[in-house]
């Protein structure tokens, strides 16, 4: 990707129209506004700015979270009473009005009467082709399809369809404008009825239908079927990269052998299936050679797993779909905190904690330390059950050594000490050990027993302190 | 979910015979292995053993890592000769051979000639009914399908079919062992070739060919098309409760007044579709309701953002799918390192590092003070171009004090100065602050030049330091 000339293009293009103000048009509005544009919106709908402010309170609450530096400062929103005042002047005009083609021809007419005739004018229509849009339309090339997916401030996702009007430079400009918005222009290669996507959806949407119709399952048990399954291996890497690490070593083809007889069972209702011709499977082997070819099928199945693992335990950390189970389950294997020191974490190093060093980055060391205070804590009644009750203990000072590196997949524990327990005050002194006993860092932690309803320091009960007390060994803490 | 008496489980039930050793048998033997199962393994293969061993290599490395505890230790495994001899006396009986049903019944006729009357026999089968499977077997109700997902140690779909002849006792014991396993038994209603999951599956395949085969698109296009878009919708929340959201608040009925129309359009080759009765629709709604009606639609599409937002971010650690697209943008948006003390970090706080007392995680303040280091370093010359010229920082030690609280959606920002630059060592102290100045912590770093063929300590180049000492302020750091 080229994002090299953001700079110019935020000096030369810098305001966006957005006609059709619902949940697409307000997506549209919000990745502008939040990248620095200035946006005018035209909706006939009286509620039109309520609903939009509501689709712009979601992404300013969500986007700035993606990144680690700051967006761009905001751009400024206006509200237009017609078409020709918010096109006016414009370097981008989204369309984004209901699915009816006499409607998008009457809009897109009242667009090209005003707009700069070098603007882009990209129509979100998940149906339409460009063609379709440009008919009778003054300026046929100008019109193109983008079409985004929801929610389109986070979805990165846009179908670019051109036509045979459509100049190339014009295509390649509109895609330019795209990237900068952090979006990621996919360029359809033909003019098609619901372009790629949405063809996929609604195949899905057409089986998924068959099946609550049929008494197979809920529409619940149809989204588990997906969020627990195969919806992981689709977030990062789709349908065929996924089915060539199934195929094994010998690949798409082998993969195209084992399952292409089950195009002739009847396992969905779509029956019309294309002939899986040599030419067709020699095709298919050549994309996919194109996209994965250079990483054997071993090194796809590690990029496979530890992308599902941090995206599992993404959902973890969320409490949300498959992460919700990996909890569950987890609670039934914890071993009790035991032992003088206590251990309070016995874990595995996951490859989503190791940084540009190749090693686990400093600040998962707090993370591992600050799991094994939650240990001491729950291990002395102020856990979740505490938590709930009001109170809780906020630590206000860490010190950690470093002593050794900690690499993915190494098996590491956490051996505490409490150092002082004095009425809020709390003292703890980790050590993280290798399986094999060797010193991986130290930490020293000051906590302070808190009030979460004034969310300041206040006394735990005396049966609290006692219980912590009765852990404070003389022992120094090794290290 | 019951996951109570797994202890009894572990107790009463220990053994898995694995007959058909694939990649999803390999799954299945690294699942129960890795929960403490014994494991025995019949493969005509005579290359079995090593390509199991490789898929346990992978779910060695891959499983342990999404959990915060250690898993069981693991269970033994054993090669058998013939079927009898694995099936003996096991708890569970998993045949995963190939798809061809002669082939299952006759393994299924030598499974239950020796195997233990009340073992679960499973079959991994993707397009079979239990009914077809029972076929002529001595004891039909012992035979179930239990069809999971691959990779079977990563992903916890299990989807559990029986027929009128299964028991429901067995049905129970069956799914609570999977459970236990830290997996997902989803009951399907009904019999159906290709049960549910391989049902959408088959029906996108089907799709997805038509698009290469009619030349729109090519694999990875329509691999893109999915993991940039819906793809990361469906890792959280399936197809229904993405759908009901774009509904808006009149939820699934208005959804599917607004999209019902397009099934008579030719959206997909898959054009035999059921029709959308007001029963139809009735049971879509009741069932969506069960599913999510007690979250309002803005709660839902906060829980979805607030998702894609955590999945999104551990892709962008990987490097991964759409995560790759996010750092590349940010890559565009940084604002470079500047004033004196430096301002090092410029972010807002997103919503997967807020822990259970409703505020960022002490591990969280140590990564944003990681990237502060990195940002200074990478101002002075010292960033991933030093690391790929084989020499880095590494952090020795942290001290960090926390004066406040930090929350998700909070911007925040950093300011660092160089507290001592001398040969080898760098110790930095930095500031985080609210966008208003507020103080919320500090931290005083100390880290060493190393080289990373070595790992030890090495003398940075003059230049190097001088650019640092250069950085170098008489003034004390504010705090």
């Amino acid at each position: 990707m080229d994002f090299r000339s953001q700079g110019q293009l935020m000096r030369d293009m810098k305001t966006a129209a957005i006609i059709g103000g619902g949940v697409i048009g307000g997506g549209w509005a919000a990745r502008f506004l939040l990248n620095g544009w200035d946006v005018r919106i035209c909706d006939p709908d009286p509620e039109a700015a309520r609903k939009i402010g509501e689709v712009l309170d979601g992404a300013r609450r969500a986007l700035p979270m993606l990144y680690d530096t700051r967006l761009p400062p905001e751009g400024e929103l206006t509200f237009c009473d017609g078409i020709g005042a918010a096109v006016a002047g414009a370097d981008w005009v989204q369309e984004s009005v209901p699915e009816r083609l006499d409607l998008k021809h009457r809009v897109m007419a009242e667009i090209q009467a005003t707009c700069d005739p070098d603007a882009v004018v990209g129509s979100s229509t998940s149906g339409f082709t460009p063609s379709q849009l440009q008919e009778g339309a003054a300026r046929p090339e100008q019109i193109l399809v983008t079409h985004p997916f929801n929610p389109v401030y986070l979805l990165p996702l846009v179908e670019v369809v051109a036509s045979a009007a459509t100049p190339p430079d014009r295509l390649e400009q509109t895609e330019e404008v795209l990237r900068s918005l952090g979006m990621y222009p996919l360029r359809v290669r033909g003019e098609i009825d619901a372009h790629i996507a949405d063809r996929l959806l609604e195949a899905v949407w057409r089986e998924a239908l068959w099946l609550v119709s049929d008494g197979i399952a809920t529409t619940g048990e149809i989204d588990d079927a997906i969020r627990y399954g195969f919806g992981l291996r689709w977030a990062q890497m789709g349908l065929f990269e996924t089915y060539r690490i199934a195929g094994g070593e010998a690949g798409m083809a082998q993969f195209l052998e084992q399952f292409g007889p089950a195009l002739k069972w009847p396992w969905t209702k779509l029956m019309d299936v294309p002939d899986l011709t040599p030419d067709l499977i020699a095709r298919l082997e050549a994309q996919s050679d194109a996209q994965s070819g250079h990483l054997s099928v071993r090194a796809l199945e590690r990029l496979r797993d530890d992308n599902l693992v941090a995206i599992l335990r993404a959902l973890r950390q969320r409490g949300a779909g498959a992460g919700a189970l990996i909890a569950a389950h987890e609670a039934t294997l914890r071993t009790p905190v035991a032992g003088m020191p206590l251990v309070t974490v016995e874990r595995v190093i996951p490859v989503d904690w190791i940084d540009q060093n190749g090693h686990m980055n400093e600040s998962r060391y707090g993370q591992v330390f600050s799991d094994a205070a939650d240990a001491v804590l729950d291990y002395v009644g102020a856990g979740m059950d505490h938590i709930a009750g009001g109170h809780s203990y906020f630590t206000t000072e860490t010190v950690i050594s470093y002593l050794r590196e900690t690499h993915a997949g190494e098996a590491v524990r956490v051996e505490t000490t409490v150092a002082e327990a004095a009425g809020k005050k709390l003292r703890l002194s980790h050590e993280m050990k290798r399986s094999d006993g060797t010193p991986l860092a130290t930490c020293r932690q000051s906590l302070v027993h808190v009030s979460l309803a004034t969310r300041r320091a206040c006394e735990p009960g005396a049966d609290l302190v006692q219980r912590l007390q009765a852990l404070v060994t003389p022992r120094s803490n090794s290290a």
